[in-house]
């Protein structure tokens, strides 16, 4: 009765404890290494980037340099920021490089593998599509971060909301308005950021007077203003240039606008703005020009 | 007449009764530990997210541990969340597991698996494109959890609506607002969340008078109706912090724009807008000013 | 002549009598298995749902069960709808597993079941594509069937258009407006649903008064008719709680507005509404306070 | 020299002669069978859906009943589009299983069907994103005319455009605007369908009076002007319920608002309308009250 | 050294000289059997389409035959773009059979077509993502002409633009507006097509008068000056119904709007109107009636 | 110790020095045959297309071949242009041949092609969704410049911007605005293309005069100032035409809108207007006429 | 017992010593040589484009020739940018060359490579979906840089925002505006660029005057002020041709719009534009023209 002869049959012994055992060994082996290359490589290129010298390649970034020595602390908090995304990637890559490599043991091992990779196949499409917005959100956070577009304290416009930024995260950024509501808005739906506060803001009045006005007097007296602001003590400091009045900006429908501009420091703007106005208003009013 | 040999052809016995049975008896047991492991990873994940640790690595969030205080069971409502999306996740996760694992059973055991495979394809496709917007809304809503952007009871604005968060659900949230309609908001379409209900709020009143008073009366009457209603002892807790008069906002077509701001407790700005409207309104007839 | 021997080769015997219909048998029992587990399983999670306990478990929904008092009917209907679902999905799960299945036989009795597993890929990624809108579209209206956002005779707004629910459907919903206009709103269109008629409904008057006008005088008016509809005996159980005036709501270019709020039943918002303003026309006309 | 020996090989008679024939009838008579069960299975659901039954199940459409009665030949002729619909897909589905099989049976004659397959399958592709929109539009225009949204004659909004429906087709709706303009929307790109002649219509009239006028006066003439027109014979059938004045809708910056209703039968609306503002104008101009 | 016996082994022959050339034999027989079909059926479908008889059998276009009759030469121009179509859709598919039956054969002959198959796919997917736009607008373009909904020296509105049409493409479409500027639009984008020259066009004209004006004379003159249009012997075939006054259609802020409509014959529409409102011009100075 | 036989096994050296050298020179005579003909089949389509004979086949043409007789040089520069585009065409045919040959030989070679493919597939993919706007712009660009929609020189309006065409490009126009200011704008961003300097333009003047004024006057004074303008030297060949009055074009709230019309040479329109707006306001001032 | 016999099985050795190791050498030697290739393609390309000369092919492009001249240095720093972009892409071709080139040596060594074009593929998915705008990005960005739209310090209009250049990117460009706020806005959201400073500029001061001003007079001085303005010793060489007054533009609701232009040098535009509005302002004061 060979029928029931269950012994193994030939050729087999030598498949189960040479091949397959070398097999495995051999793509440990190799997932090891790869995943020393990988980590290698990830570390490299972030930290390349945190010091902004990827894009610095294509982009003459003196305003750049000049940004690292105006915001004391920015360079160490974004290079502890690159080490923490590439922590993530490194983690990311390992978790892809065990999953592979285990596949392949199994198939080593003799089992048909199409229903794991099937099953990979679906998840990759299902997460390619239903966690798109999300990977954006991500790959937006990640970049917003290494170039360093704003940190927590900078007043940004963020196009959906703006404020005073309180956190920066990987998937959202989160703002304080002057209303003091919080807003969280997703970084994928960022197309564009406005940072008010780097290196130097600009106070731009642009004055309507009745167009009965004398426009040389009007600027005369703008002028002065500005000029007896940027004398004042209190604001040394503040206004970090000689203002400067550059005229007739438009004839609207009320009366004619000129424009005065004052540069100052970050986040200054709107206090120096206020103090203008009431200086015009007070002047204006003592000189009789009138504004529509 | 070998032809109507009905007996078992050789070797046949082998594969059935050995090569099969352990075949199967392996899958299940490596099935049973990839569901042991990835229950375990999946726990930890979402542990650390609820506690806010994965974003913080990113963000200096000082804020996150103050809003912690100020918000009584937030901190266990957010774990007992949290677990309930870890659970799902592991519910998930199981039947993936135990579907391939099946499939690989079946294939074991001799069968054509390409139409199972196909029909799993089909159905992944079919998912992914139909079903895209319900991933994510189940996306942006288990983040919104984790991320505690907002609880029962806050009142926020999500853009398509706004008034008070009723439920905060996976797919959708439900809110009330001034009107008492109940609105049904789904989380993949918000873009950004404002949240006027966390820690603190900020009245700011634009107060236009014309262009013939006094700048500098007026803000000091705005600055005394501020200052009352801080020293009242009905606002005691309401108002957190001394008014301030910010000064000429604007020069609008109707006025000179003064704006005045004051601190409050969340949720009761508009309590103290209201309040301050009536003082200044009553204050101005009073002093002869005139709102354009 | 052995070239023309047209008689069965040697093993095909064995194939044809034992092995193909054992295997075929097979497939047949595990088809009825598996179509048996999903019904079972489908039921559950259905069943689950419409009780409100999946999203429940994420939200602490007090005001669910609230609404589930005030709605009487709305139980049951929910349950009748939760389960026609749970049968429409039954059936789609049967067809596909007798698809396979069948596909499965033909390939084990010696077809080539490539052209097949073509046809339903493109077929797949066709509906994929084409019928993306319509799959999107049922799967809102099924969950907001399962959330019951809505049900006949509510009062919505669906952003594309608002009035009274006539009939909710699993691709449309069909409503009709004050004008007598039939809408029908695709499912999947609608980011953002309010329901009008959920429990409760405040009537929110802002009140245009001239600058002139006495603030004190007016809010005690208001609070005065207010006063006067809620002891109506008319609007016993339309008005559901003491009227308030908020206060001084805005300065608008027109004037001062004043808010005046009632919380009423359901659907009763507009009833109340007019029946306030007639009289604080009436009163302001009388007091001679003069809106602009 | 058995290298020229160019006489057939051992075997292959046998699959000439009985295995291929053999696979190639039965391939024939399977495909006959399916496309008799796809034939019949899609006749029912069409028939099923024209009758109103499968989104009848899950929407109390007592109202459906309604307008089945208030629309003579409407039931006839949904049928026969049912019916013609059916067609279309019956002989999609044969197209499609005759293709399939054919190919089946070039891989049984021993051909390499993959060039086949890959043709196929970029051609499902291309179809799938190149002809998504009309695709699109051809599912969305069958469940239009399933649903019986609307028909030729009746007067529609479509968002895109409005006017009265002069032909419905499975990938653009013909209408004609009051201008006599004549529009083709396509059916796929209408989110929301506006039919204002389903049943009945309302005649929302606001009327707008100066703020010095007597309200109760004015609600009054209004009542009895509606009414007058109400009892008119001309307008029997044409109004079709008592007309009621709701009272005061809203307080413009023109005036007080005051709004009166009339239930007309369809496509009537308009023409209430114009014969009420007649009868409020010479009515006003008699008792002197002002319109602004 | 049989090692270097560069003879032609055994079985190759009868392989090389009779299986693969009668291989290649069916092949090429087939190709051309299922080109011919293919044409065929094209041909047919197209011709169909191109005498409305699809469309038409789901609409009731009783208004088709009609316009058929108004257009002269339209049904002539109509078949002749429908068979260059259909030229166009045989060569495409000529291409797709030859390119197939081509691959096949080289397949026939033992070459690895994989990378054949791979680059097409490719290819595929390139012309699906890219040329999505493309093709788009091409499948448009097809419909419009077999659709006919519009012609060239036709007054249309696409949209984006509008004016008379200079030439109609499968891709684009060539308009001319009234200050002479050549429109080019893209038919894929368009999403409504609105046709100002099939069969009739109404002018509708809104007149605005004084609130002061008495409503009957005004429509008396409306109508008395319409009637005299209609009688007139140079707008004869122009305006092609006794004209009607409809009445009052609105109360705007500046007056009372009265209706009055003329049905005329397609693109006179403009000249009609403007007569119409030159002799009201005159009429209303005449009888002192104010237009605000 | 037959195991360290080195030396070559049997039937390796046909296979090596006949079999794989010859299919080698076989897939390249057939990739040199392919390159040849799509080569010629490339350059007839671009040269018919240039010659506007693809699209001339379903829109009477007319216009176009008038429209080649008044540009001089553009039959030219398109034929260039379309030779340009053919050489691009080829070259990218070229490198998919090379490619798709050298695969085949290392595939005959005995390597395993399979991670190559999946490269390629990868690639196909990432290029279709990264790439997406790149091809789309690309694919626009041809067609516009085979369409000849527009040339340098010419004044157009796309939409996002407008202005003097300076280079047409494949992926980006660039025009020069009024301003100076250069755009580039994305060719597959262009919805509609507004060419304004093609055959002839017409000058539209919409005059609003008081509602006090002569009509009939009013429109005596424009046709003779434009008929003065016609016969001026000065626009001899400027104006086209002989100029008309259209009539009363609207009443507007300012007063009544006259339209008077002139034909005018391509790029002219601007100039006619201003010279009959002069002409027009001192005419005006002389008889008295008012405009609002 | 053969069972334990662990020896080396026949055939494996010829295998392991030659036929793997040559297998490998050739697949390495295949990816240096094609390694090679790339790079030099990547490098001609990069500087044919860098040179203007790939888009020359198809655009007349003489203005870039002269553009050229204007800006000095603006041609190295375009080869310096374009070498960076090669560099870029070698690396990125290198890198996929390598990862190929492993895995067929992996596949060479006996392992199942399946597991790893699995995964290579599910990447390539979620790298096309999720990297979408990424790639996007940076592929606009490449463009923008070779096709030199802008370079740092021009002042440009992103549509998004506008200012003046600071640095331009791969993937985002760096502007400020006139307040001082920074803005990153990511190259593939931009649709068009608006740059302001290319070769000239031009000052379009549209003028508006009362009805009743003398508008031969209003001409006169308007030459006479932009004439003086040009013959100025200050704005030599900002003023770049005599300056033209185009007549009257339009008659809008306020008075009649005369235009005058200025040609000047880029970014003097508003310079220029506000020196003559001032001139304008008094002049018109002497001569007693009224603007509205």
């Amino acid at each position: 009765m060979p029928d029931l002869d269950l012994t193994l049959p030939d050729g087999k012994l030598y498949e189960y404890l040479v091949e397959r055992p070398a097999g495995v060994l051999v793509i440990v082996l190799i997932a090891v290494a790869v995943r020393w290359l990988v980590k290698r490589f990830i570390r490299r290129v972030v930290k390349k980037a945190s010091q902004g010298s990827v894009p610095g390649v294509l982009a003459n970034s003196k305003a750049g340099e000049l940004l690292a020595d105006l915001r004391p602390g920015a360079s160490e908090r974004r290079q502890q920021r690159a080490r923490a995304i590439g922590d993530l990637l490194v983690s990311i890559a390992t978790l892809a490089i065990i999953t592979i490599a285990a596949v392949m043991v199994l198939d080593k091992l003799g089992f048909n593998i199409a229903p794991l990779l099937t099953g990979a196949g679906i998840l990759g499409v299902a997460l390619g599509f239903g966690a798109q917005t999300l990977v954006k959100d991500f790959i937006a956070g990640v970049f917003m971060i290494l170039e360093d577009q704003y940190g927590v304290g900078d007043s940004i416009d963020l196009g959906h909301a703006n404020g005073t930024v309180e956190a920066v995260g990987l998937r959202v950024t989160r703002m304080r308005d002057v209303n003091g509501t919080v807003w969280y808005v997703r970084n994928g739906e960022v197309v564009r950021v406005g940072n008010q506060s780097q290196n130097w803001a600009r106070t731009v009045l642009d004055i309507t007077v009745a167009y009965e006005a004398d426009i040389d007097e009007v600027q005369r007296i703008l002028a002065e203003e500005a000029h007896a602001l940027w004398e004042d003590e209190t604001y040394h400091g503040v206004i970090i240039e000689e203002p400067e009045v550059w005229g007739v900006e438009r004839f609207s429908t009320d009366g004619v606008v000129v424009r005065v501009v004052l540069k100052t420091a970050p986040l200054k703007q709107w206090l120096v703005a206020r103090a203008m106005r009431q200086r015009i208003k007070v002047r204006f009013d003592e000189t009789g020009i009138r504004m529509p």
